[in-house]
């Protein structure tokens, strides 16, 4: 199944897609369905109400107040040997704050504060079940699907602590969209895919999530040897080389740009650059 | 107004702290409260129920769902010394899932997989509204009150990686409570207010809030020259020196120790040690 959640009408609603095109299955998000353990394979198949087209609507985020979002960094080779940073051998996790989050098509903020906004083209792995000391045989049974993330960055804010939190959490900074796909929809465990990050329309980031140091079920088992992971929490698996801040000049973002993020199979997540207001 | 949260009668309850004692207020939480913009200071003042004492009962984190939790690092410039860095000249901010808090008296637990767990007093401010570039002088109409805060930190897992995320986030590490303190009972801003933190009766750790680098204001605005802050949010402010981690030898907590963090004129949070059954 595939998830859209936009505004249709002034309400937010929850579509899925069908041969017919995206049918409105209600107003119930799917943070909230998640919560109450609703299977996402079943409950896209049954009731269908009207069919819209979400791309005349205003996307929303696929989660909108998800209890964690747990990002990985320097989980590819090739991006750690751009960054400043040697390569650990365990997943080196930020959060970021729901305040972050933005939806397909919407704009990604270059903030007043400093011009070095960056893309981050990322694999985003959505939780329906979680707890402690999960192996790695049993966590890709906890995954309800897969979406598509830009974690973009402002480096500046980024590098000016030891801590990178404040430079992954400006305002409209994490496009996370535009369709959850349910891990039954993918290659198990989302292996193989081709992750491309485009922007205005150059390729700029392109590896397979095979790439990835740290699985997506090893990270949840790592994760859950510390952390009660907990159905609807979001983990952010990490982006491949590539990045505006690795290159010579660095080369950031600016007004007008498009981002672009595709992953084989899940879609693409497009996004403007604006200025703030 | 000192409101605490617990359990009473299998029910989670909050409670005012009156002349005759602790009076039940319902069964809607703070997070919920602050939330919907309820005002504290008026809030406790109407419609008691039955007075109860909570230390009968179990206590509850004062919130249990902040929508963010943002600590700050390196905030006394005597415990910057005794850390691996250097003093940074802008909040060091990391995150608290809220899948790592704990109550007032409940065990703080020392995790299988590492002995390295240390204690961290610390004052944590919680907002009743927030926004984007609130300014040092309006940051104090945001904070509905203060509570005390035990950041404690798996230091190995702190330091495994670049960022800190996973070794302050281990389950029932984040002690919370016991009251919130509405911001009316307190010097503006918590100013000039004696944190002392014991071990087993021993004072590890003793500085005044003024002592901060970043005071509770400054944090309020230069955090929301990046992020929107939301009523609920909680900003924990920083740890003074003294913490096992810079002693030498270093000293980590034990099973069966008890950590106490206190500020004057906000109170006592008590919790034992316990080891990960």
């Amino acid at each position: 199944m595939r998830y859209v959640y936009f505004t249709h009408q002034q309400k937010s609603v929850l579509g899925v897609q069908t041969a017919e095109g995206t049918k409105i299955l209600g107003e119930e998000s799917l943070d909230s369905l998640l919560s109450r353990g609703v299977d996402l394979v079943r409950y896209g198949a049954e009731g269908h109400g009207e069919t819209v087209n979400p791309d005349e609507n205003s996307y929303l985020p696929v989660l909108t107040r998800p209890g964690k979002i747990i990002c990985v960094g320097l989980n590819y080779a090739d991006h750690t040997s751009e960054s400043p940073y040697a390569q650990p051998t365990y997943p080196t996790v930020f959060p970021r704050f729901n305040s972050s989050l933005l939806a397909h098509n919407q704009p990604i903020i270059l903030p007043k504060l400093s011009d070095s906004l960056d893309y981050e083209g990322e694999l985003a792995v959505i939780l329906k079940s979680g707890g402690r000391y999960i192996t790695a045989e049993e966590a890709l049974d906890c995954v309800a699907g897969y979406a598509l993330f830009n974690d973009a960055s402002v480096r500046e804010y980024q590098f000016i602590t030891p801590q990178w939190t404040v430079g992954k959490n400006f305002d409209a900074t994490g496009a996370f969209g535009p369709e959850l796909v349910t891990a039954d929809e993918l290659p198990r465990g989302a292996k193989g895919l081709r992750l491309e990050t485009r922007v205005n329309g150059n390729v700029v980031q392109s590896a397979s999530t095979d790439d990835m140091l740290f699985d997506v079920a090893t990270l949840i088992s790592t994760l859950s040897e510390a952390i009660t992971l907990e159905a609807g929490d979001v983990i952010v698996t990490g982006t491949p080389a590539g990045v505006g801040f690795g290159m010579n000049p660095k080369s950031y973002l600016k007004e007008g740009d498009i981002v672009e993020v595709s992953v084989e199979q899940i879609g693409t997540l497009r996004n403007p650059v604006a200025l703030e207001k």
